[in-house]
């Protein structure tokens, strides 16, 4: 085993890092009480499945998996997955048809929530745990036939390869990651999957070496075995971050991870190491109230955009939602309302929320439009017949260009986005929300805190306190 | 004879064209009086320039030059060039030393000044016509040995292919350069210099003929004879306008030609072709009062800056003009005070001014600093120190970059050119200005009608009543 980036060799004095690390193991570890408790629920589901297959056709082979099956889980957050593995002469809408079946004669269908990754597969909750029964087929390494193929290896490889002691640092990476926002692979987070930080425990063989390794990290960064090296990067060129799949050098785990929440990683990996405290695992769990927020100077540069929509799978959701924010914060900028920040939020049910927080929600009342080469006789004329008689002057610039001194039209941000909602789709937003934006409302400044919902003040929060400050004072 | 730019056949009715070219032609031809009088000067120059040889050394041969010479010269603005041909064995010293004590004893040391262009010449007046004594070589084309050995060998071009009724339209274009502020190759204007625009007549054959072409002018323009073009299009790649020398083709006397000026031109063909009026051939010499100024609107976001500073060589002084106010425009620009029109005045004795029309004069209270991606350690730390107790928040963007919200320290444009004065080479001035610069006085809006320099005010005219605007309604 060995890595692009150099294994740091701890030389200072760590024993505070040590000491928080000890404090926090107790909290991410779950109690034998609740360890019990989900040994109880794999059981019955397990009992379930196997009571259901009379019902298959196929009879697929049936693996327990997920966090709870790794012993990765932290308390409270154990997930629990049933991988029905079929052979591979089983077509994909048989494969879809029986495990949906073999679920709905083992939980009831009326208990089944349908999710989607590449294909669909159902979730359910068994005394508060979450327990998803996904389909697979039983494929050499490698033979992949859909993306859950690999689970059964990952689960294998990680029982066989990260120790008792190391859960305990796959735990706590799990909690620091939550705790910096930064878990959780979906389009939402952008950040670290579950098999991710077992593999970079697995790989820097614990906690406590990867940050100390992690703080040092510069893109691009290449996790993979010695002799793989070359091959591997020359096969992910062009990613910052490559961390190969242990069952599949093919794949890089480092691929869905925003070259943001990598930052956000190392980042916390150095703050931590100057000064250790067990708030980097700490997730806040408190609800926000207006009266958290009344007091902060900036929110009355904020703006507020909230649309109600039908409810949609989260992926697709978050996928529209930023790929729309961006392009209003492109328009912003072009306006010259200068966009600081932006925040998304979504109950991931009913609202969804943008938050924008300005250097200035006003502009000048005048701008400059600068026209075509004076050469280009068609666009000229064009240019001059539409600005004419709504310009102060025109004139020719040392380019040789025609421009015009205009009366802006609109000088409040909030004015322009209200403009924007009437066109979604021309300011770059998403189809599929285009027309529930036009129906938007926008608020401007404290009017924020008066619309109830949850999401959208810890959103304000996010926006107006980001929490790295804190790590550096 | 060919032209890169396909002469275009006049098939509308320009019959008001011809008319408005009837009506200013007595305006731009010298009147029998005045040609009397200035035919007087040459002569008595002639009688005193011959009369000094005996004090040369060298015995140069004189010929008579200028736009007297050429029988191209406006109303009240002849000049005449005397040049002093030496043979090629007279050093330069000697060329210099030799010509000066001829134009001492024949018009008097007190009366001369010393001008500048390649090497010395003199200047001085003559019953208020401009008299300047230039020395030169004499050798065949083409060996040049000084930049005004060609001189003479443009005169002769002129005398033997410009027609005397072509010296009419050689008036009338430059008449309607001057109007549109475009006559003159100096680095002050840009524009076409009076061989150019003999030049010109002669590849057109007409002022008509030119205006109906270039009003179609697009770049690159080449102009030059048809054996040549390839050459001369290779020679001259990256020239936007090259118009050869029928004397040297390998000189493009395009090349001061600024774009600007040639836009100007061509838009100024096409307007007058549309809706040809006398005022094309109009220069004002109105005298500008702060009362024609102070109902502009626009005056409210005017700063000027005045600067006293020493007498130097017009073309060295404005070269250093336009190279700082292209700095400072660029400084307000990046800091978000958003220019829309400068404009740079001159005495050219003792002050200068810069005049800026901004979109805005104050800008938003924050600003964002975007620092270094937070990889590259050493320099996030020092953004961090340096940002940390002053930002509101501190936070990463999607780059991954270290982003912090601050108090804009300047909000005012009028601060930020007080702050730019105190160090102007900082802000990219010309050292040879910095020193007056830094003693500059700033004014803002009405402010300036009280500072009693005319050509101030002439530049106010110019920066919010560009003329452009007129031609097209």
């Amino acid at each position: 085993m060995d890595q692009y980036i150099m294994i740091y060799m701890p030389t200072a004095d760590y024993s505070m890092v040590d000491r928080v690390l000890g404090e926090v193991a107790e909290q991410v570890t779950p109690s034998p009480k609740e360890i019990e408790k989900v040994d109880g629920v794999a059981k019955s589901v397990l009992e379930k499945i196997r009571g259901a297959l009379e019902f298959s056709k196929f009879g697929p082979e049936i693996i327990l998996g997920g966090s709870y099956a790794r012993n990765t889980w932290l308390p409270l957050e154990a997930d629990i997955d049933v991988f029905l593995r079929y052979p591979t002469n089983v077509t994909r809408k048989e494969l879809e048809e029986d495990s949906y079946r073999i679920s709905c004669k083992a939980f009831g269908e009326e208990n089944l929530v349908i999710r989607y990754a590449e294909h669909p597969y159902t979730e359910t909750y068994v005394d508060n745990v979450r327990v998803n029964v996904v389909p697979c087929y039983k494929v050499e390494i490698g033979n992949w036939m859909t993306a859950a193929d690999r689970s059964p290896y990952h689960l294998k490889f990680v029982k066989e390869n990260i120790t008792r002691e190391q859960t305990l640092d796959v735990r706590l990476l799990k909690k620091f990651l939550k705790s910096q926002g930064i878990y959780g692979a979906e389009i939402k987070v952008g950040g670290f999957s579950g098999y991710m930080c077992e593999t970079l425990i697995y790989r820097y063989g614990s906690f406590k070496n990867l940050i100390l390794n992690a703080a040092k990290w510069k893109p691009p960064i290449i996790i993979t075995d010695k002799d793989k090296f070359d091959e591997v990067k020359e096969k992910f060129k062009g990613d910052k971050i490559i961390i190969t799949d242990p069952v599949d050098y093919n794949r890089n785990l480092g691929k869905a991870l925003t070259i943001k929440s990598l930052a956000k990683f190392v980042l916390a990996c150095r703050s931590f190491l100057k000064k250790p405290t067990k708030e980097y695992f700490t997730v806040s769990g408190k609800k926000i109230k207006p009266k958290d927020l009344e007091d902060n100077i900036l929110l009355e540069n904020v703006i507020a955009l909230l649309f109600e929509h039908e409810k949609m799978s989260a992926d697709i959701l978050w996928g529209m939602l930023y790929k729309t924010l961006n392009h209003f914060k492109k328009q912003f900028n072009e306006n010259n309302f200068r966009v600081a920040r932006t925040v998304a939020v979504s109950d991931e049910k009913s609202y969804s929320a943008y938050l924008f927080l300005f250097e200035t929600k006003q502009v000048s009342e005048y701008e400059t439009r600068i026209g075509p080469y004076i050469f280009d006789e068609e666009n000229f004329e064009k240019f001059v017949t539409k600005n004419l008689d709504n310009s102060y002057i025109l004139w020719v610039n040392e380019e040789g260009k025609i421009c015009a001194l205009k009366k802006r039209n609109i000088s409040k941000a909030k004015k322009l986005l209200e403009e924007m909602l009437k066109d979604p789709i021309k300011y770059g937003a998403s189809r599929k929300i285009a027309e529930t934006l036009k129906n938007g409302k926008v608020y401007a400044g404290k009017e924020i805190l008066e619309v109830e919902k949850d999401e959208l003040w810890s959103g304000v929060i996010e926006l107006l306190e980001p929490g790295e400050k804190k790590y550096f004072s």
